[in-house]
């Protein structure tokens, strides 16, 4: 098959417009291209309107005016509605299409949207990121590209206005499996931060004050430097939300049984985070595990 | 009581004389101070003898020819012995002394310990440290420090030829409970990185590729950085043991119970690390985990 030449004159498809979605639209639009857009929720598409995007009534239609369409939706359902539905992409997409989907999904969909996709002359490739909504807002997210390599290739020059670290993880899903294993340590930080601050907390610890002991030395990490001062103000606004992440332990947490792997320590961060929804904080950032373990041990870390 | 005003002639003791405190000691001497030891194998006190340190019989001679004297040994129950048992610094101080504990040892201990030192007219510290035999080396360490006001004034001149980041915690017992915060916290990024390595490793990923896309973001951790590196070299030279971090984590859990707190996740973590131990691994490093992990699932990572 023949792939897109990119240029700043490519057509580009976009679908999702949410927190991150927006934002890394926004970044294709200014450098000039022709974009065409769906969102489930049209005022979400307000902003990029403005800037000059054309909405469509269907990812198909989107399919129909763009060369390279990148998705940056909610879960793997989503994925699927939109990839593979009625009036899905691949319905819409003509031989030589390039469809890159940005929303962390799960490995084994990637390829079977891969396979599908192939089978009609098109390539899609999985590129999943990290950095949240700064790094969207910034152009310094972190990419992992799962996918064919010469479909890779005419890509990553869109992708570098996108984000900082752009990484090829291998063939197809595998820019998923990357971003799983980040999900992944991340449910460690966030259960030995938090279960230190409530513990440190019982102690009679003044917690600023044992921060400033810890967060340097081999305890040091993103989240007790970034979220735990949000934990002592009470501030759960998101920041990443607690479904989302609940729908990607979900997601690897399937994928290690299909492998025959067993994560404990997933496992049982997972089922904390289900106590966290099923106490309203589905909503609420990732930091809100703090409710859970103080719930646990009815007690409450107070401002001081 | 009058506690000693500390000048280069002050007289030091000092007792435990590993991979920590041979280094720690070595920093003392080379300030000066006259410094008399005692550990349990003697051969360990080699280094600080040849640069100028006496040795003495017993804790208690050692409290009887100092004015402030430092421990660092391996675990709650070689404290005990050595400020409590028959020959022991109690024994031996005489009213005035400062006594200061670096081990990683239990609040309660401590507090204990404090009560006794009291009752004759001295004075105990905990001041546990983070940083590793490097820290201990290069006298970067992290110290938080429990005790009376006047007490840790006396000794924080001292204290600033071992370590770098000198906090103080609050009373008796208190930089214990800040050392055990850092050690939860601990836990939680060394299950998230190896079970983020099996994972990654069974999905059949390059797992320096995947580093390279996950150590910079919301996963950045001390651990991530320093410990996957040696994991995929296959690596296990310790770092920090298996068994003192599972008597680290005991005294954790032992706390947390007293304090009816529960740490599900510090709980799950010190039953993986007693797996590690039952492999024959207590002597390796704490990143030896992946060993648990990789067992679990029949698998095990092979350098490429």
């Amino acid at each position: 098959m023949s792939l897109p030449t990119v240029s700043t004159s490519t057509r580009i498809g976009w679908i999702g417009l949410g927190v991150m979605g927006a934002p890394m639209c926004g970044h294709l639009l200014r450098q000039g291209h022709p974009v065409t857009v769906f969102t489930r929720t049209p005022s979400k598409a307000a902003s990029v309107l403005a800037k000059g995007a054309k909405w469509v009534e269907s990812p198909l239609a989107v399919a129909e005016a763009s060369e390279v369409v990148f998705t940056m939706v909610s879960s793997p359902l989503d994925v699927r509605q939109v990839y593979l539905g009625e009036a899905g992409l691949l319905k819409g997409a003509r031989s030589g299409s390039l469809l890159v989907d940005m929303t962390t999904s799960a490995p084994s969909l990637a390829r079977e949207i891969f396979k599908a996709a192939r089978s009609r002359g098109m390539q899609s490739i999985d590129a999943p990121v990290s950095g949240g909504d700064v790094g969207a807002r910034e152009a310094t997210l972190s990419i992992m590209i799962g996918g064919e390599e010469e479909a890779v290739d005419a890509i990553v020059p869109l992708l570098g206005a996108l984000g900082r670290s752009i990484v090829r993880q291998g063939g197809p899903g595998m820019g998923q499996q990357a971003k799983l294993c980040n999900q992944i340590v991340i449910a460690g930080t966030m259960v030995g931060v938090c279960e230190s601050l409530v513990y440190g907390y019982k102690a009679g610890l003044n917690l600023e004050t044992m921060l400033a002991s810890i967060t340097t030395g081999a305890a040091a990490c993103w989240t007790l430097t970034n979220l735990a001062p949000r934990i002592l103000r009470r501030n759960f606004n998101p920041g990443f939300l607690v479904d989302h992440f609940l729908k990607d332990m979900g997601i690897a947490l399937d994928e290690a049984a299909q492998m025959g792997l067993v994560l404990p320590g997933l496992a049982l961060v997972q089922q904390l985070y289900f106590a966290v929804q099923s106490q309203g904080h589905g909503k609420s950032g990732t930091h809100a595990l703090i409710l859970a373990l103080e719930r646990l041990s009815n007690t409450e870390i107070e401002p001081r």
